[in-house]
């Protein structure tokens, strides 16, 4: 064997393997070199890139390779209109949340983005300050309220805000097949920014974890149950539209880890619980059931940022 | 803005920012922290840390996420038993290549790997010494003939070589619907380590490009084709399995390049062109068409290596 040895990562080659090694890596980049497309040319080259780079570093086996063309076969396989496992795989990666975090760049107190998930619906029921989302979703009901402003702490009116949920039982509206409309609702921010609705308490769920992305977290032991959240979508003239959540303090997936990564600290808000005759802030009779109550102020980053 | 600054690439992004983006990374690789199976533990992370790698450093959009979403989508449903679009898409980013190169280390002068391909089957026919693999294949009939030894020089007697290809209109035995088995066979080496068959002299075809990765192809303006080949598979005891093809000295293709970056220069032979009427080396009467002679020594590493 050659003396000379290369680092390639945790494993040492001979000179002679590692430039074997170099060489494909360069004659692949060179084949995207007369691609027109700037932008398309720079994405194949850095894929590449990092590609061969895993390959090298893991020194990945022939056997492990079919394994992957076996999992990714898979995957397409159960991908249909209503199912999207390649989206999960980059859930479970953290692949979303990184290219979101990417593209929503923390700017001074701007609230952070997270994940936008595959239940958003375009159709959901306009509701007025202080309107119920649950449209019969079951739940505990919880007060929402807060208030949007820009960056320079000026209220935003007319904001619009989306808002959507799993019920209790951890499925949203569109998981069920009778063409129910329910746990999602849009309103928009009063004169002051304010707004407030009446949603559910959130509860965690899992992911669809019976294709191959939930064989891959029980393998490695990786709970499928993302963390209790309630979604938000915020969007506003000249400022940056806001995809996010909010977490609940004390969730013990908080703990466990979400499948997701969508969790930051920032965005995990107090759901205070009322006992059953609190008195609710627009007076609404919850006929002896008690409820919650949590605050989320907003706050945009301008468009372009 | 923050004036502090790191580097992720080409782009700058704040200090800020890119403690966002470490932190996702090493939420993610500390997710894997409790897979049992050690191995899988390291690829994941491995994976990880390149997946994320290449998103902060292209800076992905989030457009950009949902095409390559499609992209694998697409790959997925055009994928069946006798379509395999993740391996042509391993193919042509050298994903294959690479990783034989990692599973097929360079050693003294043994004879260097190439792409397995997806036309390999068991049940080729086997041939006497100087016998003729085409089984009606057409093409102009070639004499190839070589030894096959190992990295001392010791000739190996014995030795199994399967032979596979193409035909001169580009299709593999398999991709004809009449079941027919042609263009290919297997031998064995004499007690001197001498092999030699009739074959037919290799064509240029490009791989299955009527789909994604084919489209992927024509953004990038590469072209489908593959350099023009022999594939082999010698297998003999004490030695390692060699996986390789021959290429044709001249082939127009080797210079545009072939699209799967099989190509290695030490596997580039002569097959010497002999005018109609030139005598062959067994006597064989070719009818008076001309035909080709190609000789490939094959030098076997030691297995294990
Ligand atoms: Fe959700
Ligand atoms: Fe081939």
């Amino acid at each position: 064997m050659n003396t000379e040895t290369t680092n390639t990562g945790p494993t040492m080659v001979s000179a002679e393997q590692a430039e074997v090694e170099q060489t494909l890596i360069d004659r692949v980049v060179a084949s995207f070199e007369r691609c027109e497309d700037a932008r398309l040319k720079e994405l194949m080259q850095s894929l590449t890139r990092h590609l061969h780079a895993f390959i090298r570093e893991v020194r990945l086996t022939e056997e492990e390779w079919n394994a992957a063309i076996g999992f990714l076969t898979a995957a397409g396989h159960i991908t249909d209109d209503k199912r999207q496992e390649f989206v999960l795989l980059s859930d479970v990666l953290g692949a979303s949340m990184q290219t979101i975090a990417v593209n929503n760049q923390a700017y001074k107190g701007a609230t952070e983005a997270t994940v936008f998930g595959p239940f958003f619906t375009e159709d959901a029921p306009e509701i007025p300050h202080g309107g119920d989302i649950a449209g019969g979703a079951t739940g505990q009901p919880c007060w929402v309220e807060g208030t949007v402003t820009d960056t320079d702490g000026n209220p935003v009116p007319n904001a619009r805000i989306e808002v959507w949920e799993a019920d209790d039982d951890g499925f949203y509206d569109v998981q069920y097949t009778d063409g129910r409309i329910a746990g999602r609702a849009h309103l928009y921010t009063d004169e002051n920014g304010r707004y407030a609705f009446w949603g559910l308490t959130p509860t965690p769920y899992p992911i669809p974890h019976d294709g191959p992305v939930g064989q891959m977290l029980e393998k490695v032991g990786r709970s499928p149950v993302r963390a209790a959240h309630l979604h938000f979508m915020v969007t506003a003239e000249n400022l940056r539209t806001l995809v996010t959540h909010i977490f609940v303090t004390g969730d013990p997936q908080l703990e466990i880890g979400d499948s997701v990564f969508g969790v930051k600290d920032s965005l995990i808000k107090d759901f205070d619980q009322q006992p059953a005759g609190t008195p609710t802030p627009d007076g609404r009779d919850l006929n002896g059931q008690d409820w919650a109550k949590a605050r989320f102020d907003i706050v945009l980053a301008p468009a372009g940022i």
